[in-house]
């Protein structure tokens, strides 16, 4: 990645940057990095075992882009009139790449009905807006002309937020906010910084840490996604025990909608009536595109790290995460793999010198046989601790001593620079096994603290019944990655050898039983993935049938001819046979193990 | 206060206790309690020096309860017709001392007017729910028989939130919540509790308390307000440091609106579209009437401390404040008064020893001389601590070293006890000068550290000009009770004698003065106290025109016939004049300096 800012700050569209990098248009990142698989030989195995693969596997690469067949272009003469004189011819652009890269999102139900050249929908056109203003323009003109607006920001999104849904014969337009990529502002006294939306999370951190700070928001995806992006759907970074959810770091916004542009103030609390902020934070561009925020920023700390530790189980990892929590002890992060998760985090080793095979299977027989550990139930617990050199020491001893108390096994930092190295080339591997016909996917929620073990429970179960229903052998994992005073995440990834000719349904009939499951269960739809149009079937359990009557209320007053969006969070009566799963699918796969013994091949 | 909790915990109507005291209907607090002035003997002679009182003041009781002529009340039988069935005929009342206790909050405006017997609207009726069910009834019937409806907790707003507005020949009830008063859960491990929103702050607190934990709310109106009330209006508690602003602790609700009833999940955090918790909190009754919460509650701590320092002026104060938020050192709660008020604060004290007064002028004599600090400037900084041993202590040292390095003098615990012995009682003091016709108010903002010295200057210069303008001699103080990562709040009192015959437009003269000033100079129009009808001239500035319209669409989409509380956070175009204040009003007080050269008597 190369993005520097090279701007002043001047909030003038002209100066903005004319080129952003997109994401490869049939799977995750950039265009000429793949997951990097050679230097971890026991990763693939690990996951062919776990799977029950025998024998080789069927490669099954992404179609070619030329055969692709576009969904036929939408274009109205109208609104580009309207807006010719206001933007620059290449600010608007109609070609087939840039409609691909746009139609979708990086869900799993959108990686593989690209990889198939599958694009029953896809904008029609994509604007690169460079000031507020001209989102102003573009809005009026919609709103004259009928013309849909999406919002798109990195493109990361997995919940289904960018496709396009309920066009009823309008043009759709893909607002792509990659121009408006400025730190406008950075206030160092009161720790704030007016940040365009559309910024990349490299690029605003080159920003902001040029001058000493950060906005310590650190995503999976923070390298393809945005600000405005993060504020619409309510995201988590890494380092949210310390920092926060992204709806912590509002202090104020603007969002353009169709009515006319919300504006906040900069003032730390207020009791001003209903808080305007969080009307706009996660509304999914349903209601308005974000322009700008100004976000809390931290200095940058004096010292940094991050820890390993071996857990004897889930259990004792989270009661040493909570204990932590209720002595005021927080370190940066705290992410707990349960013991699936941490077999598949020691699956992605590099090569090892034999002394390291040495040492690690040394440690190991320690382990079980001065500590009782049961190296098939072991978790992994990276801890971050940062701030200045009294701050850093005082938490490392504090949190030490937790986990000691909870048997926790200290590995040192080893696992920590592995983790740094690889955090963000997680969402690279699912390109990887969709090559061979391997579903990977993953789904989080949240609940507190006494019904932890419970939604943990519940889901593995669910899942694993989902996932050998339709005939396969389930790989499951959870982890712990975002604690509060009253609970914490719970973010399970899950994977399976496909159903031929069945992929898609297979894959939503899996991830039903995870949200079904969350919802019957005491958790919510998502931690921090948002609602999009995946989540749908669950909103109106999650938030009550009269709060999606609050969010009409809202969609209706801001956006009342229905272009901004459309089809996202706002359930509308939506089946499951809509949402992609019918019940006769449903027979079908339920019944599938029993009729096929043997795993799928 | 007699207020226990006596009741298991179960939500039924039958067993919720069938009377809660109400405050006095002419002031502040119970009906029995005025403030205790004879103890403190320099009070009244620095109020009268500071206000430049000369000669006797006139006393000016309020008027007889017998003596006040209620508004012809309108009751609508179709509407009694329809709930008969429901409630019991004790929970329905419409007695003239009750219309009264429940015609208004407490904000200068309402007692200046019902101490004169000035009552042109009151409720026609004032229902006591004991249940959801009842208020679900309850609102059912308004909407179909044309009543409104006015939620009231303790009556302790101070903005105008409960008053009769807009009415339109509507019958109007005021629903007091105080009956659903109980504790209905704990969840000790997430540290959680289900409350009834109509419970009074102490009887909370003792339900918690007796289970070994507390909210951590404690505003100045505890005694008198309602955990519906603090919700519904974004209220901050003395120990929000540490604790949070109330919208920081509500972990799910149930809000009853005229289109069905919200319920959100209790789970830590949640991307599940717009926050619908935070479309509830501060709604000020608008929208519906919030019947529980579950709270973010903490076990109490093992140790607690309040303790005084002095600092030799304010500038020295707020950079200690901020220099121990930067060092990630919070402790539970932090209050910095300004010269003025640390003026006052030492006014209140009590009957002194010879032996006290002679280390109290040591003690200046020695400030003065070996730390050369200006007794005039110097200001009080009252800092609490709590926690176990090993935290409690360690937040004090650290406290400590920041304070020093800022020049903050230790004043050990006497001035953290004279506070909580007096902490909720200085709303009494308002009766008492208002007896003498001295008009005493407060208005709060919050603004960020890098204006705070500009938003505070600037409005106690325009505070100073606008009570100057009056023709009368101005006291001002100011203090800074909350502070943030970000910022801060920033709390003006002021008060002076008031001018015959025009008190309330001089008084609202005043507090434009202090309004006006928040919205030119980077504040809010309010930081806890609600915008209620006070504040509406503010709330299009403060959260712009297209921030209305979305509080508009949320009105209109759950409470269509507009029976919720109207005339409150939605401007709705009102002018000064409508607002009480004309423009000759302003033309004639804003001369009257010039025209009385010496104050008035």
């Amino acid at each position: 990645m190369a993005i520097q800012s090279n701007n002043n700050g001047n909030n003038n569209g002209a100066q903005a940057k004319n080129s952003a990098p997109q994401m490869k248009w049939w799977g995750w990142g950039d265009e000429d990095k793949r997951f990097n698989i050679d230097d971890k030989p026991t990763l693939w195995p690990f996951l062919c075992k776990k799977l029950g693969v025998e024998g080789e596997l069927v490669e099954t690469p992404p179609v070619s882009i030329n055969d692709i067949e576009m969904p036929r272009q939408n274009l109205n003469e109208a609104f580009f009139t309207a807006i010719k004189d206001k933007l620059r011819p290449e600010q608007i652009h109609t070609d087939k790449k840039d409609r691909l890269v746009h139609a979708y999102g990086k869900s799993f139900r959108d990686l593989w009905r690209i990889r198939r050249g599958i694009v029953d929908f896809a904008p029609d056109c994509i604007i690169y807006p460079e000031s507020e203003e001209e989102v102003v323009t573009l809005l009026t003109a919609a709103t004259e002309h009928q013309v849909i607006i999406i919002p798109f920001g990195g493109g990361s999104n997995i919940a289904g937020c960018l496709e396009v849904r309920d066009v009823n014969g309008r043009m759709v337009v893909s607002l792509d906010m990659k121009r408006m990529n400025q730190v406008l502002e950075l206030d160092e006294e009161s720790c704030t910084a007016r940040i365009q939306a559309g910024v990349l999370g490299p690029d605003m951190e080159a920003q902001l840490q040029e001058r000493g700070h950060t906005l310590g928001h650190f995503p999976d995806s923070f390298e393809f996604s945005t600000l405005g992006g993060w504020v619409a759907t309510r995201s988590a970074g890494m380092q949210s025990d310390k920092y926060g959810k992204i709806e912590d770091m509002v202090v104020s916004l603007r969002m353009v909608t169709p009515s006319g542009t919300i504006v906040t103030r900069s003032v730390p609390k207020a009791s001003n009536g209903i808080n305007i902020n969080q009307l706009c934070i996660g509304s999914e561009g349903i209601l308005g595109v974000i322009t700008e925020a100004t976000m809390q920023v931290h200095p940058l700390p004096e010292y940094w790290g991050v820890f390993g530790y071996l857990f004897p189980d889930f259990e004792l990892g989270i009661k040493a995460i909570h204990e932590c929590i209720k002595k005021e002890c927080r370190p940066v992060f705290v992410r707990l793999n349960d013991a699936g998760k941490t077999q598949l985090s020691f699956a992605f080793k590099s090569h090892s010198t034999p002394f390291k095979e040495w040492v690690a299977s040394g440690m190991k027989a320690y382990l079980k046989k001065f500590k009782g550990f049961d190296m098939d139930k072991v978790c992994l617990m990276l801890t971050a601790f940062e701030g200045d050199y009294d701050l850093y020491q005082e938490q490392r001893r504090k949190v030490d001593a937790v986990y000691k108390k909870y048997q926790g096994f200290y590995l040192g930092r080893g696992p920590g620079r592995a983790f740094e190295r690889g955090k963000y080339d997680f969402p690279y591997i699912r390109d990887l096994v969709m090559d061979y016909n391997i579903m990977a996917d993953v789904s989080e929620t949240s609940t507190v603290w006494s019904n932890l073990h419970n939604l943990y429970k519940k889901t593995m179960d669910h899942l694993d019944k989902a996932i050998s229903d339709t005939g396969v052998v389930p790989f499951l994992g959870c982890h712990i990655s975002h604690s509060y005073f009253t609970g914490t995440s719970l973010y399970f990834s899950f994977g399976c050898q496909q159903v031929p000719g069945k992929e898609l349904q297979q894959y939503l009939y899996i991830k039903k039983a995870a949200e079904d499951s969350f919802i019957n269960n005491g958790g919510t739809l998502s931690h921090h993935h948002a609602v999009g149009f995946e989540h749908l079937p669950w909103v109106e359990q999650d938030i009550s049938p009269t709060g999606v009557k609050a969010v009409e209320s809202l969609k209706k007053g801001l956006d009342p001819m229905g272009i901004m969006n459309p089809g996202k969070i706002l359930p509308n009566g939506i089946t499951l046979e809509e949402w992609g799963l019918s019940d006769a699918d449903i027979r079908e796969l339920e019944n599938r193990q029993s009729k096929t013994p043997t795993q799928a091949s």
